[in-house]
Order: C-alpha cells, then structure tokens, then sequence
C-alpha cells in the first residue's frame, strides 16, 4: 500500500466545461446559476471524498464567450453558499490580483476559512483577458511580467493581513473585561509598488492560519510564482510527456527556494469519461464529440492565441501559422498547439476538435481510469487530478466506478482524514509570524 | 386589521452592538466568527418571520475599535453562507461605495441574489471612519460631499451592470444550439466622474432584477441621496419626535422625486428588552447596564465626533462644547447628543452611559413592547424596525413574546407571503431598462 495519497480536485462549472456540454439530453443547461445544481455536486464530491472544490473565474466577457465563462456565480460567494452545506471538502475560489484589492481579498478568505472551518483555498491568478481593464476603469492591461510583480506583492500583502492576529490575541475574559490583548493585534504598513495598506485586518486569525494558496502559471514567470508561493499547481496536463517535464521543473524550482516537494502538490486537469463497460464509456465519448460545434471550438481555440480570429483561415487547410498570437501568459500553450498540428498534418478543424475534445487515456471503465490515473500518479508526472465534468453525471460515475479501485489500491482515502483542507492536502498550518519572532526572542 | 404591514429586520452582530454585550453570563464571545452562532440566529429569525437580516459593516478597525467592529465576518460572504440555511428571509449586506470596484459589487450581490433565489439586499454606505483610506492605499478619505457623488455613480454603474441581460437572453435551445440572443446581452459603455466600467456583467439577471437598496445616511447629502435612490432607509430612531420629523422629511424628498411613499420603507433601529413580566424585563435592562464601562461608553461615543478623545475632559463635570468635532455624516447626531446634554444638564459620564444603554421605552413585556412599537408606526415615525439584541436570547424573547402580540394586532404576517425580500417588502421587480425601451418602441 502506497503511503502518498492521491489528491482530488473538483471543477464545478455550471452548464460544462465544453462549448457544447450544455446541449446534451441530460445537462441542465441553467446549471451555470443554479444553486440546488452546486449544492448536489458539491455534496457528492464530499461523498466521494475529494479534497476540494474548485471554482474557476474570470470578469469579461463578450456576447462571443462561451456558455459557462458568460453566466456564472461569483466565486467567494457560491464557496461561501456551499460551505454551510458541507463539512469537510476544501473550497478554493479562483480571485484575480489585477483588479482586486488586497484589504477585501484577505477578508473575504479569511472570512470564507472561518466559515467553513478551515477549508478555504485561493487560486491566485493574474487575468489575461485584456478587456478585463475595462471593466475596472484601467487604461490597459498591465504587460505579463508586470502582472506577476503585481501579482507576488499582492499576495504578501493579503497572506501579512491573514497574521494581523496571533493565535490567542482574543483573551475574552469576561470577569476582567479584557477582549483583546492589544500586543498580539498587529499592523501590517505595507507600503510598495503597487500597494499600500495599513491593517490591520478586521477578522482574527482564521482555523487554517492561512488559507492555501492554489496557482496555476505555464509561462516562466508564472511557474517562478507558483515554485515560490503555490502549495496545489494547477496544470493543463496536455500529455503525459509534458505533465512529467512540468513535474519534475516546477519541484525543482521550489527547491531552489528551499521548498520540500512533498509540500507542493501538482494537480493536472482531468477530463475523465467512465462507463461501466469499455462500449459504454466509448459511446459516452461519441456523445461528448458530437456535442462540439466546430465555430464553438474555434473560438475556445481562439483563447489561446489571445482571441485570434481563426475563422479567418480555411477549416480544411493546413493549421496556420499563428503562434505568435499567444500572449506572453500562454505562449507555451500556444506554441504546443502549433508544434503538434505541424508534427501530425492536422488541419484547423481537426485541431480545434482534438482540442476541444476529452483525451482518449482517461476514457474507459473504472478500472482503465484508474490505471491510467495511477501511471500518471506513480510516473512523476502528478500528486492527484483536478476532474472535470465532461458530460452530466461523470461526477456520479467517477464516484462509483474509479474512486473505489483508487482506494482498493491505496492510492485514495475511505475517510477524511481531517476537517480541513490543510489537514487533508498534508500541509501545516503555518505559525504566525509574530508569534514565531516572539518565540524565537525568547 | 390593518393593512400596512410592520417590516422588521434583525441586526447579526456576532458579539453584540454594545461594548460589554460579550460580557453577559450568557453571552458567547466567541460569537462573531462561529457560523454555529450566526446559522441559529438566521434560522430563528426566519422562524419570527422576519423580513430580513442585516449585517453591518467597516473596513477599519485599531486596538481600541469595539469588540463587535474588531472581529467580524465579511457581509457577502457570511450572507452566501446563510443563503443555504434559510429559504424566506432577506439577506441585506453593508458595502462601501468608497473602497470598492463597481463590477465586483454588481457580481457579489447578483450571485447572491441568484444563490438566495431573490432574497439580496445592499445597504450602500459612503466609509466614514478616516483610517479606511489607509487600508485601500488612498492618501486621504475623501471629503463628504464627494462621497455622496462618488456613491452616486457607482449606484448608478452597478444598478446598469444588473441590467446587462434581459430576463430572456438566455435562449438554451438545446436543438439548434443557440445558447445566448446576444441582442439581449448589453454592454453599458459607463465613463463617469470617478468609474469607467464597460461591461456586460458576467452573470445574468437576477430573480429580484435588481437587489434592493438600503440606505442610511443622515446628514443633507445623506437624505437626498437615500430619498433619491433607496428603497429602504436604516434611521438611528434616537427619539420618537426626532423618528417623525425624519420620516416626514424623507417621504418628503422622496416625492420630489418622484417616487411613492409607500416604495419606501423607514426602519429605525430597535434595541427592545423584553421580559415575560415587566419586573423580568426590568432586572434584563439592569444587566444590560450594568455591562457597560465607562471607558467603553466614551469611545463609543466618540465615534460621533470623529474618534476625538473624549478621555481628555472630566467625566462628572458639564458636557464639553465639541459639536464642532463631528464629520459632515454625522454632524446631526453630534449636534443632538450636545444639544440634549445641555438641555438635559448631563454630565459627560452621564451623557456617555445614557448612549450606550437601551432606550427605556422599549423595556417591558410582550405588550409594552408591542405597544411601543405601534405608536411608532402608528405615528408615522416607522415603517417597522431594525431590531438589535441587546442581551443573549432577546431575539428569541422577541419572537415569543412581541411577535405573536404584533400578529394578534394584524400588524405583521403571520407567514411569508412571498420567497423573495422584494416581494415581502412590497417592492416591485423593476423592468429591465432594455425590455422597457424595446416595449416602449414597439
């Protein structure tokens, strides 16, 4: 029995990560602000013993954005909503440091990690969306390394907040009248380049210290934040391959900030399909492609060639030559999507589907699922998976059909271990920095 | 019977509005951040059949701040957590148009109103602690008046940000795979003084279309502001002539505006001791008193003259002339509590304990109590009532000993008639401006 434990994520999305996911029979296409819909997957993920829920983010659109980025809930709000409706999952919520400011960031976590009891997580990222600027009154988008230097003293600032109280800075002695011990409330005076913030913050010390910082960066700027502050990477996991290379680049990195690599989970994107025969799962498949409309992939294609038109260029013609419409965030997406059309002679459209489409390696039965799972899990290429939902009801199926070969094995818990998602992920809660300068004084 | 109908909300404040409330024998102090505490409260005041709950707010705080202002959940996301407790209640929140980005309030509160299925409230509040700026990097607040048009705007550019779809735009035609009528999806193009949002808003249309606007500003800006924009006004109700003299001066310039009287509701708050008898109710508003320390009571009281050191002056000696201390926002409140000082002969002590005791008229039994509250209304100095607890279990005092008097006297519902707070409140869903000009055009 393997001592390191598999860790599972869950993607909640509304309506479906694919363009085309809200068209089948049995998907709610309402999902997307339907709350009795998130509180079902989100109490069925617990069932299944998944370490968190993930809610992804991002605040522009356009008429032209795909169903699920169009209409949906505000992170910290439906985390919130679904935390009273839970006791052990993790809920981490994706919360830009572009438009944010640091003050409400670290309040609405610490808030959120207090109300759920220490389960709370913020997927840190940097928006890459340009018309982002224009919903909060910026003149432009700051260029990509400008964004991670924002991006590193926005998160220092919230996570000093998230210290702003020692552990026992709230004495309550109702015979003294002592609430506070005004030694152990601490002001931050964070003054830098882009932030300035006095604190202290208005809430105590939450259960988790501080909340657990999720990140997922591809470009070498961004994999130099996640190796320095990230405790869960989340990754694209295109291939095998290049999940193993990210894997083994992304602990290496952290070790040269002095970082164990156990601390440091790696968590590609999972699109399973399971049936409970290798037919059922590969008629499974055939409903999840014929979903795809091919304009639909086009433009889902189109992000990361920073909405590049594609339908400029011939369907059936030889893929273009557009990498360098990649912004610096995704260049390196970009560029794979370039390289592998031009190494198998795939047109435009054949690229757009197989992009849009769930990888063949995770379609199957249970146990197919789990094998390749477990290749993935025992060859360095992740510490567990984040799964999307590709049609409706593969949560139901993935609970059913993989979770229990995954713990045959020993590669996943039967029970929670802890209540929170720190306890859960293995990862410490991290001393107040005040009372450690105290201690180490003393 | 009548048939206007008593509103009433109830005020979550963790550990009390006073400043010895954590104190009480009975009391948790720990309640401010323990969801077991604000889930209860919530639960047993949907129970009272209460119109809504409210939850206050600031964004700064020092080691001298109130225990309730010091530690306290952040609105949104503690309202989402309570969303999925209850099913009738409303869910009002406090957010400062000073130190917050249009698009994000738009997008909280919508997705809370989605999440609560039509039960979200925003009382719109200009910050008037001056440390608030420090926490934003601001250097300085701004002064009041721009205030007043800075919340102007950003009402303005969240309320348009709720109309971004139309109640149909979302088409979710499985068969021919239109998901979105994109004629039905608008971007507000929004450049003001202060904010430039383009939009559209990222989440749809909202069960009450807009959530409802609380307001509460006291001072000239304050109520013509309110008058303008509110469909609910939280008073401080400090005497019931000073309650009428507001209400008939807010209905007022109300009508100058256009707008109904009876669209808009005027709730002081109500800091009522109930007991089974009065001599219960009696020995209750001695415990209430006898929690309150002197040194607590003056810099409480010093919040209405701008946190200026009251500590400095004798405190059995006359009043001190410092009306002149008080901010524009509550320049109205500084000039009572003197005025009344001097009228009254108080001495400072004297002046300080009477702000911070509950008020005698609303001490007694169910009856009294009852009594006091249909004079109120009755006299036109309240369309109903914010109600604080004052001591543990008085909310649960309340709703067994007011409530049912108040029914009996059909002042207030004996259930809900809708599931929504517009619709319990009385208050329309507002058409959406598109869908009204369209209308209008055809």
């Amino acid at each position: 029995m393997s001592t390191r434990q598999l860790k599972l994520g869950f993607i909640l999305h509304g309506v479906g990560p694919g363009w085309g996911d809200w068209r089948h029979a049995d998907a709610d296409p309402t999902a997307s602000t339907n709350i009795d819909f998130y509180l079902r997957q989100a109490k069925l993920a617990e069932q299944g013993k998944f370490d968190f829920l993930f809610v992804a983010d991002s605040v522009h659109i356009t008429e032209k954005s795909s169903p699920h980025y169009l209409n949906r809930f505000e992170p910290l709000t439906i985390l919130s909503a679904l935390a009273t409706a839970t006791t052990h999952i993790g809920l981490v919520g994706t919360l830009t440091v572009s438009y944010s400011e640091p003050y409400t960031v670290a309040r609405q976590f610490a808030s959120l990690d207090h109300i759920s009891r220490g389960r709370a997580g913020w997927n840190v990222v940097t928006s890459w969306l340009s018309g982002s600027a224009e919903n909060y009154g910026k003149p432009s988008h700051p260029p990509h390394e400008v964004r991670y230097r924002i991006a590193a003293e926005h998160l220092q600032t919230v996570q000093g907040l998230w210290d702003s109280w020692e552990d026992d800075a709230l004495v309550r002695n109702k015979a003294s009248g002592e609430f506070l011990d005004p030694s152990k409330l601490h002001t931050l005076h964070h003054q830098g380049e882009f932030f300035s913030v006095r604190g202290p913050l208005n809430i105590s010390r939450s259960p988790q210290g501080q909340p657990v910082i999720f990140q997922a960066g591809a470009s070498e700027d961004g994999r130099n934040f996640s190796a320095r502050h990230a405790e869960a990477f989340f990754t694209e996991g295109s291939t095998f391959e290049s999940s193993q290379t990210y894997y083994a680049d992304i602990k290496k990195r952290a070790a040269t900030f002095g970082r164990p690599a156990q601390r440091l989970a790696v968590l590609p994107a999972l699109r399973a399909i399971v049936g409970r025969t290798a037919e059922d799962a590969e008629r499974l498949y055939s409903e999840a492609v014929a979903l795809i409309r091919i304009e639909d992939a086009l433009v889902a294609l189109a992000r990361s060639f920073n909405e590049h038109d594609l339908g400029q260029y011939p369907l059936d013609g030889p893929f273009p030559d557009i990498a360098h419409f990649g912004s610096e965030s995704n260049r390196s997406a970009s560029e794979r999507i370039v390289r592998t059309a031009r190494e198998e002679n795939l047109t435009l459209r054949q690229t757009a589907l197989r992009y849009a489409s769930p990888r063949r390696e995770f379609v199957g039965t249970g146990v197919q699922v789990a094998d390749a799972i477990q290749r993935w899990f025992d060859g360095g290429a992740a510490d567990g998976f984040i799964l999307f939902e590709s049609l409706p009801f593969q949560l139901d199926a993935f609970i059913a059909e993989v979770v229990p070969v995954l713990q045959q094995r020993g590669l996943f818990r039967q029970e929670y271990e802890h209540s929170t998602l720190r306890g859960n992920l293995g990862l410490e809660v991290p001393e107040n920095r005040y009372t450690a300068a105290r201690r180490q004084v003393a």
